[in-house]
C-alpha cells in the first residue's frame, strides 16, 4: 500500500478520483489538487468547525465498523453546523492511518459511511491530507454557509430553553454495544444523526443554540456562561429513558435552543416539521450555572456533568 | 490538567481566550463559541488546505522544541495557500494531546511558534479542537483568499519552469540535526519559512503551481501529470548545495512555477522583489514524466523520488 493507492481508495465511495473535477455546491477544485478551491455565496457567513475521532478514544474497531466510523467523523461536525443554523457545503478530512495490512480495506469502509451521510445533507468532499500514524484517527473540517450563524452567547433571562431530539440514547447504546448487543439505542451511539434540516429550520427563532456532543449539563452550561445567564431545568419534560444518561450522557447530538417568549411556538412548530422531536425543557434566568427541577423543588446536581477529553 | 485549561494555555499566545471577542480580517466569531464565523471577500474564491503533523512521524520532540512543532504545523499549510497564490486568512487547529504532566507546557509552547507565524502572516486563528491522543498531533485546515487561485494543471509544453527558494537545505538541515548541530539548515528544517508574499506575487504571471513539500522530483511529477505534460531540468541550474538533497529531499517548502515564455521575466522580477531567491530552471515539454539535463545530456533519475507518507 502507498498513499496514492490509499487515497484512491478513500476518493472511490465519493465518486471522486484524484484525477477526475470535483462537484458540489460553488465547488471549483477539489481533491486532487494542492488545494481545494471553493466560491462562497455572497453575503452569507461562513461557519467553520473542525472535530478530530481517534481510535481508542472515541472508538473502536471491535465495536464500530469503518463505515460507522466514517459516519460519525462527519456527523459530529455536522452537528456542530445545525446548531449555528448553517446549511453544510464542503468537509476537508485529515486522516492517520496505521501502516497495516488492513488499512487500505478500513480507508475504503471509513469513506463508504462518510460518503453516504455527506450526499444525504449536500455536504462535498473537497480536500484532505493522509499521514501516518499509530492508530486511526480522522479530523474534519466542516464547512457550511448561513445569513445570520447562531451562536452560545444569545441567550438571556427569560427566555425558554428547547431540546431537539434525544438525550441519552447514545449513551445507553454505548453499554449495549460493549454487551455485543444491537437496537436503535446502539445505533444511535455508532451513526448519530446530526439535525441539520431542524438547525436550518429554527432559523430566527431561535436566539442562540449548541449541540448536545460532551452532554447536556455540560454543554447547556457552556451555553450558559457564554450567554452570561444560568438555567433552570425541568427534569419530567427532558426527553430520555434514563435521567444519569440524559444529563450527563454525551454524544447525544440534540440541539439546545434559547427562545424569546412570543418564539417559542413557531420554533418548536419549525422543528417539528423536520420531523424532529422538541420540546420546551425550561427557562433561562438571571444568575449563573444550572439548575435542576423537579415538582418545582431544586434537585442535586449529579457529580459528573459530562465528557472532558483530557480529564 | 483539563481540557478547557489546555484550551486556555494553547490560546493565550494567540492574545486569545474562550470568553474574548475574535480579532482578525472578516472573523465574525472564533475560538470559544461552537463554531467559527467569518465573512469571505465578495467574488473572492476561498482557497482550503489542511495537513497533518504526528510525533513520531513528522517531528520528535528531541530534536524539535514545541514551538518549532507550531511553526511548522502551520507553515505546512500556509505553503499550499501560498502555490495557489492565496492570502491567508484564518485557519483551524486540531490537537491531539496525551495525557500527560507535561502536555499543558507543549500546548503552550506549540502555540507560541504558531501564534507568532500566523500574526505575520495576518492569519487568524478561528478555531480548533482538543482530543486525547497517544501522541501528539497537529491538523491544521488554512483558509485563504484569491481572486484566481493557481492549480498543478495549468502548465503546458513550452512553458518555462521557475524555481522559487532553496531546494534540499530541509533535508540537509535534519541530518545536521541528528547530530545535534545547528545552523541555517536546521533552522530550514525546525522552522520553514512558507513563501507567501512570493506566492502572491506571482499572481497572474504564473500559469500552475506547486509547493515542494515531498522532494522537487516527486512534486514536480505531480504537477506534470496534472497538467499532461512532462519537464525537462538542467541540473547546473537548480538552486542547491547536494545533489540528491534537492532532487529527494522534501519540506524544502519552495514553490515550483510553470510561466508561458513571455511572462517568464515579469513572474521572476516579481518573485525576487519578495527578497525571494527565483531562477529558471527547466521547462515544460510534451509527454509524460521527469528528465534530468547535464550539459545538455539526459541523466538517469534517483531510485528514490521522494516522500511517500505511507510507504
Amino acid at each position: 500500500m502507498n498513499e496514492l493507492q490509499l487515497i484512491d481508495a478513500f476518493l472511490a465511495p465519493f465518486g471522486l478520483s484524484r484525477g477526475a473535477k470535483a462537484r458540489g455546491w460553488g465547488v471549483l477544485s477539489g481533491p486532487g489538487d494542492d488545494c481545494a478551491v471553493v466560491l462562497p455565496a455572497p453575503g452569507k457567513k461562513l461557519v467553520l468547525k473542525v472535530d478530530e475521532l481517534v481510535e481508542g478514544v472515541h472508538f473502536d474497531f471491535r465495536w464500530f465498523a469503518p463505515a460507522d466510523v466514517g459516519h460519525k467523523a462527519l456527523a459530529v461536525s455536522l452537528s456542530d453546523l445545525a446548531a449555528a443554523g448553517a446549511r453544510p457545503r464542503w468537509f476537508l478530512c485529515a486522516l492517520g492511518v496505521p501502516r497495516d495490512a488492513v488499512s487500505m480495506g478500513v480507508a475504503r469502509g471509513v469513506a463508504r459511511g462518510m460518503a453516504r451521510l455527506a450526499r444525504r445533507h449536500g455536504c462535498a468532499l473537497v480536500g484532505g491530507n493522509v499521514t501516518r500514524a499509530r492508530r486511526w484517527s480522522l479530523a474534519v473540517t466542516a464547512m457550511g454557509e448561513a445569513e445570520r450563524p447562531r451562536g452560545r452567547s444569545g441567550a438571556r433571562p427569560g427566555d425558554a430553553l428547547i431540546v431537539a431530539g434525544e438525550l441519552g440514547r447514545a449513551a445507553l447504546g454505548l453499554r449495549l454495544l460493549r454487551q455485543g448487543r444491537r437496537g436503535s439505542a446502539v445505533r444511535a451511539q455508532l451513526r448519530p444523526e446530526p439535525l441539520v434540516a431542524a438547525g436550518v429550520a429554527a432559523g430566527r427563532f431561535a436566539a442562540a443554540s449548541i449541540d448536545v456532543s460532551d452532554g447536556f449539563l455540560r454543554d447547556l452550561g457552556h451555553l450558559c456562561a457564554a450567554s452570561r445567564c444560568g438555567a433552570e431545568v425541568r427534569l419530567e419534560d427532558l426527553p430520555q429513558q434514563r435521567l444519569r444518561d440524559a444529563l450527563s450522557g454525551g454524544e447525544d447530538y440534540a440541539l439546545l435552543f434559547a427562545a424569546r417568549p412570543p418564539d417559542v411556538r413557531r420554533l418548536v412548530s419549525a422543528l417539528r416539521r423536520t420531523g424532529t422531536q422538541a420540546r420546551e425543557v425550561g427557562r433561562f434566568v438571571p444568575g449563573r450555572g444550572v439548575r435542576l427541577l423537579s415538582g418545582g423543588k431544586v434537585r442535586p446536581l449529579p457529580a459528573r456533568l459530562g465528557w472532558d477529553h483530557l480529564a
